[in-house]
C-alpha cells in the first residue's frame, strides 16, 4: 500500500462537501419527500439519499479500494476496521433539516486501520466547515482551533438531550442530575456532528448521548482528538467506531470527571444500557 | 399625545442596534471584564453595561418622555405600563457571549399603554435581525415571516432547558415529562430572545421556561403575536409584562395543549411557583 496524499484528499473532500452543500441549499426551495424510518422522529428525505449517492460516487471513483459506512445504506457496511474506512452522514440533523431548514451538516470521517486520519463536518447553511487532516491541526473554515484547556464542572456548558433526563430505555434518568445541576448551563442543538465540532471549537465543554451511530460521530471524534479533547462511552470505556454506542466527549479533565460520575452512579445500582449489548448493567 | 411615526422609529432602532452589534463584534478581540451577579452562571460583562448605556443614550435623546426597563439597571425601571415603555436587554445570552462568542442578541421591545408596538431582536454574530412594527408583519432581515400554522405535539420541536426537568425550586420536575416524551425533539440554545424569535420564525414550535425577565421576553412576545403565535404563563394565565414570570410561547393549538397539560399536572398536586408570587400553588 502506498502512502496516501492526505492533503490532496483534503482538497478533494472539501470540494465534494461544498458541492453537496450547494445541492442541499438549492433543494430548500422545492418540496421535500419525507418518510419515517424507525420512529416518528427518525426521518429520511429524498435529499439524504441523493447526497449520500452523490458523495459515495465521488469517493468510489477516487478511492475504489476504500470502504464506506453510511447512514442510508448505499455504502459497503463494514464488520472490521481494516484499510481505509469512510464514515459518512449525508445529512446529520435531518429533523433540523426538515423543520428548521438550517443547523444540519454533512459529516465525513476517515479512518485507516481504525485510526482517525481526516474529518470534515460542514454546516451547510452557515457555510462553516470544521475539518482536519490528523497531525496538522483542526480548522473552522480557515481559522485554526486552539488546543482544549481544562474547565471545572461549574464553569462548563454541557450539551445533553432532554431525552436522557426523563425515563428512557438506555440510562436511568437520575444519573445525569448532579451534572446538570452543577454545570453553568446545558444546550441541545440536535445535530451530533456539529455538537461534537462545537466541543472541539470550545463552544461547548462536553457532549453526552446514549445513542449515536458511526456516521454521526465518526468525523466529530477525529476533530475532537486533534485539539486534545477526550472521548469514550458514557462510563469511560473505549468506543468501537463500528458500534451504535453512547458517547461522552469533552475537554480532558471534564471528560474524566463526568465518566467517573457515571461509573459511580452505575456502581450504586442505576442502569445504563448500550445498544450493541456491550458493557451492560 | 401625537401619534408616533413607527416607521421612522423602526429605521432609527435598526440603525442603533446594528451599531451596538458592530461594537459587540469588535469587543470580541479584546479581553472581557466578567463579574458574577446573583449566581455563578449569572454573568455581566463590561460590554453589557456599555451597550445598555449606548442604547439608552440614543433612546433618551430621541424619545425623552419614554421610559426604559433594562437588564443592567441604567433605565428608569417602571411600576406601570403607562405611555411608551422600552424593554431592553443589551446582551441576551450573556453566558453564550462569554463562552461561545456567538449566539447572543440585543433585544428591544416597545410597548405603548401595555400593548406591543415594535420589536427588534438582533443575533449579532449571524447578522440576523428579527423585527416588526405591529400590524405590518414580522421580518427576519428582509424576509417576511409566515403566519404560524398549527402542529401536533408529536410533530413539534420544543425548546426547554434541562433545568426544568431536574429538581428545582420553580416547577416539579415531572410536570413536563409527557411533553418531552411525546414531542419530536427538544432543543436549548440559551438566549431567550432568540428562542422566542425562533418560535415566531417556525424553527421551533414551542418555548417553555419558568424564569424570564421583561427585558428577556419583551421583544420576543411582540414578534410572536405578530405572526399569530400564543403566549402566557406556564399554566395559561395572562402574563404581566413587568414581571419576572414563567413563559410558555408556541404555535396557537400547541400552546393550548401544553398549558392544559401543565394545569392538569398542577391540579393533580404537582407544584409550580412564580417568582413574583402570583398564581402560586
Amino acid at each position: 500500500m502506498t502512502e496516501r496524499d492526505w492533503d490532496a484528499l483534503g482538497r478533494q473532500v472539501t470540494q465534494w462537501i461544498k458541492e453537496a452543500g450547494a445541492q442541499l441549499r438549492a433543494s430548500l426551495s422545492t418540496p421535500l419527500e419525507i418518510s419515517e424510518k424507525s420512529a416518528h422522529n427518525d426521518l429520511v428525505t429524498n435529499m439524504d439519499r441523493h447526497i449520500e449517492k452523490f458523495l459515495i460516487g465521488k469517493i468510489r471513483a477516487a478511492y475504489p479500494e476504500d470502504r464506506i459506512v453510511s447512514e442510508e445504506g448505499f455504502g459497503d457496511g463494514a464488520v472490521d476496521t481494516k484499510g481505509v474506512l469512510w464514515l459518512l452522514d449525508p445529512i446529520d440533523g435531518t429533523l433540523n433539516f426538515v423543520m428548521q431548514k438550517r443547523f444540519f451538516a454533512v459529516s465525513i470521517g476517515i479512518y485507516e486501520e481504525g485510526e482517525g486520519r481526516a474529518a470534515f463536518i460542514y454546516d451547510v447553511m452557515a457555510d462553516e466547515l470544521f475539518h482536519c487532516i490528523c497531525g496538522r491541526g483542526a480548522y473552522q473554515n480557515t481559522k485554526k482551533l486552539a488546543a482544549l484547556t481544562s474547565v471545572t464542572i461549574e464553569d462548563s456548558l454541557i450539551d445533553l438531550s432532554a431525552t436522557w433526563l426523563k425515563p428512557n430505555r438506555l440510562i436511568h434518568e437520575e444519573i445525569m442530575t448532579e451534572i446538570v445541576k452543577r454545570c453553568s448551563g446545558t444546550r441541545a442543538y440536535g445535530a451530533a456532528s456539529l455538537e461534537l465540532a462545537y466541543v472541539a471549537a470550545g463552544y461547548l465543554d462536553a457532549y453526552f448521548t446514549m445513542r449515536l451511530s458511526p456516521w454521526d460521530y465518526g468525523a466529530g471524534l477525529i476533530l475532537l482528538r486533534e485539539v486534545g479533547g477526550s472521548y469514550s462511552r458514557a462510563e469511560g470505556q473505549p468506543l468501537n467506531i463500528l458500534s451504535k454506542t453512547s458517547v461522552l466527549a469533552a475537554r480532558p479533565g471534564l471528560h474524566h470527571f463526568i465518566a467517573e460520575h457515571v461509573c459511580k452512579q452505575v456502581q450504586g445500582g442505576r442502569f445504563i444500557r448500550e445498544l450493541d449489548g456491550g458493557h451492560n448493567h
